[in-house]
């Protein structure tokens, strides 16, 4: 379910709004700390002291729930890359590089604080793709901001810039996904740095 | 434990070996038929008529099991994409595409036949990853060999091919990760070629 249905399953009482938030809050802290699997819907109503039914009126399965939790997490990441997107004074190459390893970083966090975090993400990504396709073409959204900027400065020479940020993106996955950042994060080689300016090189090709 | 420890083990009469590889075999059509977490030791030597003591004098765990059945796998794999490096007559460029694009549709390939493959990789992430990492070592020597070739032939201008090779390989994560492919393979963005190409681009950069 989208975040737009469940709008429209919203009793209209003024209340609703800070019960569904309150339905989210609790169950972001559930599937972080007990886990996606373990979680059941009246497990979250019983922490909220509510009846399971009524959080059916919010939310019609645990998914949809889920589905919300992982917005709100894409969200939050989405708002802190497009901070750095939309910094001023620093050149697009220096940009990307501050997206990337916050990207990084932050990934590497949320799973040192919850190591059952990836559980809500392997859900989302196989029974909620459409919400993982949305923050990843929001992600895209900003890689293709930074990159046409750095083609206007003359830094980058990209035929494409929405395509190149795509690879950009994809190339990225080993030091940013949730679902392998957090196994073994002080094994992932090349380093980050380095990994960073070879995809930079990409940008800057002298043609072929 | 590693396949030099379980050859330690192995008692010395000659159907030793035979018995390892039955073991092997058995428990990866089990890991991957079944998966991982719902196949025990006992249920590999009942479908090998033997007791469980008899699987424990070749491995001391089930962890142990999928270590030989992971090498084993990983084993075909880098036999594949050395045979490509090998090709004579085809340039750096064209031999990484191809190793690239057969690791891919490799990769693919096993999902589609055994979507509980991934549970094997997952459990050699986390138990194993010396395993994981030794296959990623042998991948990464095959690239550098690549890469290598790239710089004498002039078609690539990189200082340190191994460094670019390990970036190589890890640009296609999203491409070729057990854990990834097989979650959404139609919806990977950008497609192959261009982030082939992209990842080529890198390769021959203009210096800055």
């Amino acid at each position: 379910m989208s975040a737009a249905t469940a709008q429209i399953l919203l009793p209209s009482d003024d209340a609703a709004p800070t019960t569904r938030d309150r339905i989210v809050e609790t169950a972001a802290r559930s599937f972080q700390e007990i886990g996606y699997q373990k979680t059941t819907v009246a497990d979250i109503a019983r922490t909220l002291k509510m009846s399971p039914a009524n959080v059916y009126r919010f939310f019609e399965s645990k998914k949809a729930i889920n589905e919300a939790v992982v917005e709100q997490l894409t969200g939050e990441i989405e708002a802190m890359i497009a901070a750095i997107a939309d910094a001023p004074k620093l050149g697009a190459a220096e940009r990307l590089t501050r997206i990337v390893t916050a990207l990084h970083d932050d990934c590497r966090r949320r799973f040192e604080a919850h190591p059952r975090v990836h559980e809500m993400v392997e859900a989302a990504m196989s029974e909620s793709w459409g919400v993982c396709q949305a923050h990843v073409d929001r992600i895209g959204a900003v890689f293709t901001r930074v990159v046409a900027d750095g083609v206007r400065e003359g830094a980058f020479t990209v035929a494409d810039p929405k395509s190149a940020a795509a690879c950009l993106h994809a190339g990225i996955t080993r030091y940013c996904h949730p679902m392998l950042v957090g196994r073994q994060p002080n094994a992932i080689e090349p380093p980050l740095p380095v990994m960073i300016a070879f995809l930079l090189g990409a940008l800057r090709p002298a043609g072929d």
